[in-house]
């Protein structure tokens, strides 16, 4: 059955669940999955629900639409034309009647997402989505591949896959983001995933893609923020090595943290067995915050992460 | 601000959370965390609610006994001599009266829960408890310590709790039972907490305390039930060891599962080694049911739990 | 620099660690990386030596068998055009002969093994094999690739590697084996690896490649054994989902363990979700197996593994 | 047996294996367990070894030094009548004479060894101390514990063990200080360990008990240097929180790290949900490095540590 999600952001007050729910069972349709979150330090609300009975709701929206005053919601039409789009729609104006003015509600449906992927060099993170992705495990499809060398066109070439060879070298930085940016125009990507992408991204850049570039850093942040963190965890003589799925924002490596995982390591390890060890945390940790992106189960609080 | 936790255990129908938080929304009480869960195997749906605003609910409550057709909740009534008791059970009726007949609701406050634990030679469960209890901690009050042997007495006295010991020897297991039965009628307590208890209690004392006995199995269930899974750990060569905290049903280590860890072991542990690391994970996995149980965080379904 | 591996496995006695690295110290050679375990319950020796220094080996090799030449077996011909696997020959024997009779010794260069995969449908083991094979990161050549089932050959094509297609479909066990043999034969590979290979080998099949073939389990065993372990797991209500690498023996899933690895889930979890979330533990823990095993870092002990 | 263990720690050459099993050989010891590490970086060699068979040492060396006379270093006297200090004392002038001058060498014993507690107020780090301590699993004697507040008087008194209370209240630092170097110096410990001390110590204080303080910070260093790193986490918005153990050296949180842990969290932690699920992993990664140091399983390198 067709299921649909409901994404609510506003600040909390009394009644919220209560009118969100009204709407819905106004309209018979399930909740078959249902999350709420009150940030007690920003007073925030936030509510992802997912809801089945799409076909249901369209005759209800239909009767509705010719009945609107009328005390029994349950009376069904027979002409259903309306597309599910339109529900959708209307689905959403009731639920922001139902709320207050500044509720930020958005309905999203399954459909498969897009996203363009990043990289330089290293193979495993692209690598691990591409697989996924051929095997339609990916719920997204990749529309291209941008890199700034070009020793992964082969790989890419092997799936079909656009591949953009955009040469940083002799060139700015906003010369070479401008380029990057001419090919992302030509796609409407839903998210950016830099897997394993290893420049800095100016601020005019990520403000274009505003909590839509999703990257991996290969620490556990906040810990060895910047260039070669592997090296820097060497050098400290930690225990625990970590990789960090995140949101970019303006600071580097400062951006909403989505997911994080580790690994043990130990004395015997060289920084570059630690940044062996550490490729598999990296790629696992990046198809999780993406899956999780996909599946729309992340809200902005702040400078920090709702996952549902 | 005075919280309560509203628990429901129903079939799964159209417009449980709406006809709840009805409810909840027409007394003026806030919804501070909700948990829900369809398991669609079992059709079954599981609410959880912490609930804040029981003050404001007093008046309404009041003011509704004697206007009870009123179209305005909100009108509140100047006499407030009800107590919190009284509220809470009407807060029950009614949404008993919004769901189906079948449905199992119930309300818990915050009161301090009491506990009482069963134990047999080792320390470090019991310890573990003993000093979350003494900090205040562990939001339980721990009535008495049971054992079969003498040798923690002395540490339990330490702490002024009382300690019963019951010699299981020479005596057969329904008479060793019948003593802890008597212990335990002369107090009145939430749960029984095996605190690695190694012994098998019969089905007609399970029966009892249906649902409220917790163990901590030291094994990765269901992986090396009954005597030393240690040993028959080590016999395996598994490379990672666990604890398995469960509620105890009549078929020995194959209750309910409430919660689960494990540690990374190698070659070189001996069973008593394994044995030595994993007490680390028994007394952290058994403390960490015990809290779920004591937060009214675990629901039955069937033989496996839901963990809010 | 060039460096060999030295393995040994003997009955334990007095001056083992003594005897090994005189040998080594005659020789000049540079142990740079030693472990040794004692298993007392068994009482074998184990030792991985990672040795250096094999070039200065051959002078003073010969220096010696002018010096001391009647004292021992280390005579050595004045010819130095020998070759360097002669050398390590000539060291095995000096080895042996300052060991026990039943010492089992070996000398292993650091020249890339070779492989071959079997598999079924599934592509995430396979596909996570052939990424770290493309970039060099996996020291092992992937010789081929046999299925039971022709959905993987594009994917496999892609990377250049012969597949072959052996359908199971309306022969006995004993024919579809054989056919696998016969390709085989085709190869000589150190390992063969069932990257969710879905059929159960016979003994005999399995007598001929003793020890060589690795295989996941989707389980944390040796709980959930046999069919479809995420189902066992579903009905379990466990808290914890495993995968399990391990060298195939005669009895299903209960070869010696390599490693193992686990992943939190909760109720929410349909058997389907946890075979899900269970293959990126799949993949990260089998591939984990094999480098154990190309680095020549797994002593078998009985039915369990000593990992250096 | 009565086990002794063997440290060295010295620039790394060719042959320190040898030399040192020739040694260990001469007198018939049994090397139970053996580790050894070389640093790259540093050229420094490490090697642990748990030597069993100290008796028959002491006749073997007797019967040596009648047969051997002329041949070398290695001379005994006679007179059989030498406590076995006495013997460990011998084999490690005979490991220092094989070895180089700058090899630092040591034997320990496995003697119980001693440590002082400092704490403030929070009971988990030294409750569990107390417990393992009072089951004899914890295998060392706490001398004393010291506060800088009066609240756990009364669980240390449960234990029968010192309690120093010196209120830091109204006066320097320095005075402080040397009022607990002064119950130090009536004790005589092997370790001092802050078991979430919440004080920083001086360097002069750190220089007298130099590489002898294990500190556990409730973050995963290097992230969240300094006060609260709960709060400083929880404002950050990381998915993992950690502890570690580390020796104390004159920069803040900045000593050699020893062992680390960390545990999930989710954004409806408050930083004090943190907090209470941060100390099960604070007292357990305490535990797991006194253990280690307890064990002589721990080697400093510069600003790191080897761990056996």
């Amino acid at each position: 059955m067709r299921k649909i999600i409901l994404l609510i952001k506003c600040k909390d007050t009394q009644g919220l669940v209560f009118k969100v729910s009204s709407v819905l069972y106004k309209y018979g349709l399930n909740i078959e999955q249902n999350s709420e979150f009150v940030d007690k330090s920003s007073g925030m609300f936030f509510m992802r629900t997912e809801i089945s009975g799409l076909d249901s709701m369209e005759s209800t929206a239909f009767m509705e639409s010719k009945q609107q005053d009328s005390i029994n919601p349950n009376k069904i039409d027979s002409n259903i034309t309306e597309s599910i789009t339109l529900d959708s729609n209307k689905l959403l104006k009731e639920i922001e009647s139902a709320l207050n003015n500044n509720a930020q509600i958005s309905i999203k449906t399954q459909d498969k997402k897009s996203i363009i992927i990043l990289a330089t060099k290293e193979n495993h993170c692209l690598g691990d989505l591409l697989i996924r992705h051929s095997s339609g495990e990916l719920n997204a499809k990749i529309l291209c591949v941008i890199s700034n060398h070009n020793v992964l066109q082969s790989l890419v070439k092997k799936f079909d896959i656009p591949y953009y060879f955009i040469d940083s070298n002799g060139i700015s930085r906003e010369k070479h983001e401008k380029e990057i940016l001419k090919i992302c125009k030509n796609f409407s990507a839903d998210f950016l995933v830099l897997a394993k992408y290893m420049r800095v991204l100016s601020p005019s850049f990520v403000a274009r893609f505003k909590d839509k570039i999703i990257n991996i850093h290969h620490s556990f942040l906040p810990a060895f923020i910047g260039a070669n963190p592997y090296k820097q965890a060497y050098e400290r003589g930690v225990k625990i090595i970590g990789a960090t799925a995140h949101f970019v924002s303006d600071e580097l490596d400062c951006g909403p943290i989505i997911c994080q995982d580790v690994a043990q390591i130990n004395h015997s390890y060289t920084w570059q067995d630690m940044q062996k060890a550490g490729r598999d945390i990296e790629k696992i940790v990046l198809a999780r915050a993406l899956n999780l992106a996909l599946e729309d189960r992340i809200f902005l609080n702040g400078n920090k992460t709702i996952v549902f």
